[in-house]
Order: structure tokens, then sequence, then C-alpha cells
């Protein structure tokens, strides 16, 4: 068994600030283990300090907690693996179990539904069942259980939208006269107390969003200060943070940390990074850290996120190996401060590209020339993005549907004139996309696990190939074929 | 027998210059003549002068020209009852019959291919082949027949694509030293000293755009001056035509026609006629002709034409009752010279809208209310577009693709939150398209024959509402019926 409890004190302090921990969002396109072993080393020569794993359901709970492991969960074994590898690039692990919201990956299982705060809604635990906190914490010993000496563990504990809705929680509230943001203050401090006296090495982290905008003499009645360190996420480039945050922050919290954006942030159907607009983010991080660091005792460093879906029942966004040129550049611009040529051409070398690696991917003409772990599928993605354009201008050409509309190939009124080029056309765009498909399938299946290849494939690429194979055959059956090179 | 025959010599000359006429493209939509009888009273009103009507294959041509007259071609009542409405109106008449190139709704039929250019595109037809003018001249002579006294008579002759292919027309050419455009002229010549010699009282008419890029050198030697008035047509804004055109075509043809636009002229997919465009057109017309003018004998006038299709093989584009303000507006531009508000009130009052027309009808929420003929196509046209906006948005909603994906949808795999309200907007927005479904129906049934209604509803309307019946079926087959309020 590898762990990382071994590190002295001296090393701990060291790496106490400064962090830049790579976000492995396991809720989507979790990585095969065989892959991590080619990225994480690349994390570290990208200038990571740790990683910050959200398992989700990809963590092999056992016992009571048997059905919230995936089918693809990791083995005990691969945990140990991941650590040792982390252990072997000198990069810390935070573990990060949602502890109240995005908790759909429990509760979407009948087993525990009688958890939810809105019984439809797989969403958000209810905190005034006292099974909530006994399975939260259950969670927490399984994790805690295969990460041993762990410096921090991260509850999540984000975005809880639905909160003092149900019949237990109302009354609750009315008897001891709490507000909703007081209920949610409640169950944080039992699960970040559980940790603290259970682990009392651990310190626990925890997202900020659902503290931003609370008011200091609420939140210094809260009794969170002392148990928790929050994470200020931000990913936009346009920052709509409250004001007053770091002040208000910097009286009930001495160390805090910072989450950033890599990839998975843009939009929720987006499979492409635009590493462009995630350089700007973290500048506006670097400018941002550098005017309230003085507020704080320590800021921890960053958490650079990573998001595969925007939650448990999203389709995939942006998949990990396509953005690890922006997770380079991201990861560079906070080690740098900046962002400027040598940076570009320092990242662009370590991922082995013949030139500079593009910041917009959707403006370039056919995938560069690289080499890092996963290049293919980032090679595939930008194949169908192009694909993907010819695709859209064919079925929105104006001569498509003037000429060869469904309602005429199917009562076969057109004019070969018209027809057989534009047949033409499509089938052309059509083997294109079979010779693409089964790259695509390969070099997906190296990465991921079945289910995501397949479900990639489902959502981005099978609609459009279909539509244009449908077109072929309509034609076919019309007695088009002789039109068909 | 109504006829326009009895005018006088006087009456004649008055009616030889600054004609207005309203181009019936029957090739597309064809309307009912209960239809006609409304609106060509109106065409007077809105200021025309005259109907060029393009038959297509809505002539009730007989004997061995049967074939070609479609299913719902008008009777020779129809065709008199037509004239009658004219001669009612003091509108003259000038029929319209392709005589080499358009050539489709001829050459479709078996018994025709034979007189194809290219044996495997329907659009022009062979002048090397003796049965080509002989089915020209009885088409000429049929449409003649049913239409006594007639002053002008159009034998189109546009955009002739295939011209010297085929191995009579090249063996021909090599023998008789001709260039494809002597080809050209020789056949055009043909038919026009046909007409010449047949109809001595009846002026031929012939597109210019088979002529406009002729070296005048070359145009004078082709012997068509004296036998043809050219019509010069150009429907966009920015006009392309030579610089050359109007000495060149002076110095052959002392009477000159103008082709403007008002409908049919800015995509072979649109459905609503974009008012303001067609503005900008007929005021270079005017200006143009103002330049122009001292160069000719006489300007015959306009024929705005409105084009139903862009040929015979493709979709149907902007219905002619939905154009009727388009029309007005642009027979008073050419009336008045000018744009003003005047105008456009004047143009408004006569559709009896009960403020201004929109002269973009894209940007205008709800149909306006007016009071002419066909007036409910015009509404439905426009709420159509206001639906077909809505299901754009909808169907490029972020968060359909990203929680409602057909993937999810077949797996069953969706949370309600998400879903719910996604699958609520697409019954909502499906049961506004099953309203306009059938108002539809109806209003395009009073003007249109059920084989035009049919085919604009599946052309346009059903692919989107089919569309979103199947998100809808797909939802309930997967169990979620119970979300659908």
């Amino acid at each position: 068994m590898h762990t990382n409890r071994c590190y002295t004190a001296d090393r701990m302090n060291l790496m106490d600030q400064n962090h830049r921990l790579v976000h492995l969002d396991l809720k989507g396109a979790p990585p095969r283990v065989e892959y991590l072993e080619q990225v994480i080393p690349l994390f570290k020569k990208l200038g990571a300090t740790g990683l910050l794993i959200e398992y989700e359901d990809m963590f092999p709970y056992y016992g009571d907690l048997e059905e919230v492991a995936s089918q693809h969960a990791y083995s005990k074994e691969a945990i140990y693996r991941i650590q040792q590898l982390a252990e072997e690039n000198s990069l810390i692990i935070i573990p990060l179990v949602q502890s109240f919201g995005h908790f759909e990956f429990v509760l979407k299982h009948e087993k525990f539904r009688s958890l939810r705060e809105v019984p439809n809604y797989p969403m958000a635990l209810c905190p005034s069942n006292p099974d909530s906190l006994m399975a939260v914490c259950m969670m927490i010993d399984q994790v805690m259980e295969l990460h041993q000496g762990l410096r921090w563990f991260h509850i999540g504990a984000d975005e809880v939208y639905h909160i003092g809705i149900c019949d237990k929680c109302k009354k609750r509230m009315h008897v001891q006269n709490l507000t909703q943001q007081q209920l949610f203050f409640s169950h944080c401090k039992a699960v970040l107390n559980y940790i603290k006296v259970k682990y009392p090495s651990v310190t626990a982290i925890m997202w900020d969003d659902m503290l931003r905008h609370t008011e200091l003499p609420v939140l210094l009645e809260s009794g969170l200060a002392g148990l928790v360190e929050p994470m200020v996420w931000h990913y936009l480039t346009k920052f709509l943070l409250p004001p007053d945050i770091w002040d208000k922050f910097s009286k009930l919290f001495p160390n805090i940390w910072f989450g950033s954006a890599f990839k998975g942030a843009t939009g929720s159907n987006m499979y492409l990074t635009n590493i462009g607009y995630h350089i700007e983010n973290h500048l506006v991080w670097v400018s941002l850290q550098e005017k309230e660091k003085q507020k704080f005792q320590t800021i921890r460093g960053y958490a650079v996120t990573g998001w595969s879906r925007y939650d448990h029942y999203a389709v995939l966004c942006e998949l990990l190996p396509q953005a690890l040129p922006s997770l380079g550049i991201c990861l560079s611009v906070l080690n740098k401060g900046t962002f400027n040529a040598d940076l570009h051409n320092g990242v662009s070398a370590v991922l082995k590209f013949k030139s500079h690696l593009p910041i917009s991917p959707f403006q370039c003409l056919g995938a560069p020339p690289c080499d890092f772990p996963g290049h293919k599928v980032y090679r595939d993605m930008l194949d169908f993005n192009h694909l993907e354009a010819s695709y859209e201008d064919l079925m929105h050409n104006e001569s498509i549907f003037t000429w060869m509309n469904e309602y005429q190939i199917k009562r076969n009124f057109v004019n070969p004139v018209h027809v057989g080029p534009l047949l033409n056309a499509v089938a052309k765009l059509l083997e294109s996309f079979r010779i693409l498909k089964a790259r695509l399938q390969s070099s997906l299946s190296e990465v991921f696990y079945d289910t995501a290849t397949e479900e990639w494939m489902n959502v981005y690429f099978f609609p459009k190939k279909h539509k244009l194979k449908d077109i072929i055959e309509n034609a076919r059956n019309s007695g088009l074929s002789s039109l068909i090179e």
C-alpha cells in the first residue's frame, strides 16, 4: 500500500501554499488507470503540485454503499496505484466527496431515495433526515480509509438548490427558528465536525458559493470558522464575485483556496476547449490574488478545475485528453503569473507540438502534429470539428433544401443536374464520417471505458452521421442510386 | 368567349408604354380561379396595367401536348374567365411560353425525352432536333388560340445552360460553322419568325440574359432586330448588368421592357417577402430608366415578376397572397417614381391594413390586422415565422442538448428537474404548431389547389412539427409521460 503519509513536517509546510491542483472530475469519462499512469507524470511536468480527485461514482464504495459505485468504478488497487503515481511525482491528493448537493449519483438509487429533499429530484439530500449524515460520513470514512495521510479533504457543498423544502426541514426550521442558510450551515458543520473529530490531521475544504453572498454577521455566527478552508471558484473571464467577499472571508478564514478552470466551463455542450478563454480566467485570478493576498494568512493555491459534465445527468463535455494543452497553459500561467511567448513555447515543447499549440482550436485547419498522452483524441476532436462545420454548411445549404428536399426525394421528383452533385457531396462527407468514426472509437477507447466512448459517439457523432446516411439511403430507396458515384 | 381584341387603335397606342405587368408565375402554387377573381381587380387598384402569365404546366394543352398540362391545369373556361377579368379591369394579358430552356415541364415526360439536349437533364431542348421547334410552335399555337387579340407574346428563352452539347448540335455547329451563341440565335429566330409570320399583329418578347453579354457586332449579325423586344431583368439591389447593355440594345431594339421583382428573388427557400429589398430593386430601376430612356424609342414598361419557385424542380418559395403588400408597394414605386410615406399610407389603405403594412415581415410581432384577398395566408405565414424562430431557439437550446439529449431519453437517464420544464416547452410549442397547422391548411386551401397546400406543408411545416412530436413521443415511450403537463 502506497500513501503520501511519509512527508516530513518541513516538506508539509512548504506544501501548504502555492498549490496548483489538477481537478479530475470523474463524474464524466473517467480515464482508465493506464491513461492516468501516462498523464500524472505529465501533470507534474506541466507544473502541478497535486490532484483534486472528485471521485463521484468512480470510488469503490462497498457494504451499504455498494450501489453507489458505478459499473467501471476504480478498484481498491487502482486507488492505491493512483496514489503511488502521485507520490512518485510529488503530487498531493485531495479527494472530493459531495456532502449536500450534486448528490445525484447517490440519490438516484432507489435505496437512497428516502434521503432526497424533494422526492422527485435526486440532487440534494435532506439535512433533517438523520440517515443523510450517516450516509455522507460513511462515504467519507470509505474514502479516508483508502487515502491514509491526507492533509486536506474536500466536502463539495456547492450549488445546493433545494433546501428547507420538505416537511421535516420546514418543521425543524420552525421549531429551531432557523433560516434556510442556517439549515445549510447546520448540516455542513455536522459533516465538518465529524471530519475534525475523527480525522484531526485532515483539514476540510468546501466550495464557497453557498457562503459568498452571506453577510458577515451571519457568516461569523455560522460557526464555520476554524472548521473549513473555503475554495472560491470562478471560471469566467468577467468576475461576478461579490466585492466584499475577500474582506468577509478573511475575517473567518485565514487560509483560502481558489478555483479556476481549464475546461468544461464555457458550455455544457462543448467538446473542444477554447484555451484563450481559460488563459483570461487565470490572468484575472493572478491579478486578483496579487490584490487580495495580504488579507489572508495563506493563499493555499488553486484547484484548476476541469469539468467533464455539468452535472451527473448532463452529457459529456470537453474530454481530458483534448484539454491537456489548455491544462498545461493554465498551470504555467499560474506558475509564471503571466502569459507570454516563452510560456507558450515551453508548454508546446512539453506536449511535443512541432510548432505552437493552437490557442483557439476552432480556427486551426487540421490537427497540428504533437505527441502527448491522448494526442489522438485531441487530433480526432479537431478533425471532428472540421467535419461538423462541413456538415452544418451542407445541412443549411439552400440548394439542398430547394432541390433535394426530403419531400422531393420521397416522391422521386428531382432533377439529376441539381441532385447529382448534392448527393455526392453528402456521400463524400458520409465517407469522411465513416473514416473518422473508426479512428475516434479507437482513440477514445485507449483512454476511456466503453461507456464513455459510446456516450460521446451517440451524443456528438452518430446523430450527424445517421442524418447523412438517411439522406443517401432515402435517395437509393427512391431509385437515385445511379446518381451516386 | 371574352377577349381583349376590341381595343381601339388609340387605346392600343396609349397602352404601348409605361406598362406595369404583374407576373403570374404559375409553375408553383397556381391560384384557384376563384382567387384570381379577387386579386385581378386588386392588381388594377394597385396600379397594374396588365398580366404576364407564365402558364408553364397550368395551360390546358391538348392533343399531342396533353401530357404537358398538369393535374390542376386551368380549363379553357378558366382561361377565358381570366381574360374576362383582365378586360373588366382594363388589364392587358401577355402569355409566356418557354421555347428553349426551363423546359422541364415538357421534357420531364417520357414522350418528349427525345427532345432533350442532354439525355439525363430535362432543362433545355435540342435546337437541332426538328421536333423541338414543332413542339414549341404547337404550344404557341394552342396558347394563341385561347388568347385572341394579343398585342405581345413572351417566348421566355432565359437561362439556356445546355446548348451545343449533343451530337446533332455539334455536327450542325461544325457543318454550318456556328458558335454556341449563333446556335441559340438560330433557334430563337425560328420561333420568332413563326410568330411573326403566323401572328403578324403580335410582337414577341424574350428575356435578355442570353443576349446581354454578347458583343454588339455579334448582336447585329444575329438577325434578332425587328423580331423581338427584349425584357431586361434584374432583381437585386446592386445591379450587375454589363455597362454597355443600353447602348448595345438600343442599336437593335427601339422598344424595350424591364423586369423587376416583387417576390421570389431573394432565396429559393424563402417563404416571407422582404419588401424593403424589393423597394430598393425598384428604386434602382426607376433611376436607371430615367438615365437610359432617351436611348430608346419606347420604354414599354415593367414586368414586376413574382417567382413561385426557382425552377420546375425547386421547392415552393414565397406564395402570392403573402406578397400582395410587396406587389402593391412595388407597383406604386413604379407609378410614383419614388417611395415615401404617402405611398406607404396609400398601399396600406388599399390592402385595408389598420396601420402601416410592415416593410420587413421578419421583425413584426404578430400579423397586423388587414383585409385583402388571401390575408389569412399572409397572417399564417407571419405567425409561422414566429413559431419557426421559437422552434430554432428550442432546437439549439443548450439545455435540451445537455439534459434532454435523444441518447439520454432513449436510456431514460434524465433528471426531472431539468427535463420537466424542457419537455413542457416542447409540448407547448407542438400545441402551437397543431393550432397553426389547421389554420394554415384552411387558409392555403382557400387560395391554392391541394397539391400546393400539401407541398408547402411538407416542405416548410411538417418536418419541424414532426421533430417536436418525435421528442414528445420518445419521452412518452421512455416512461416520462408524468413530466408532461
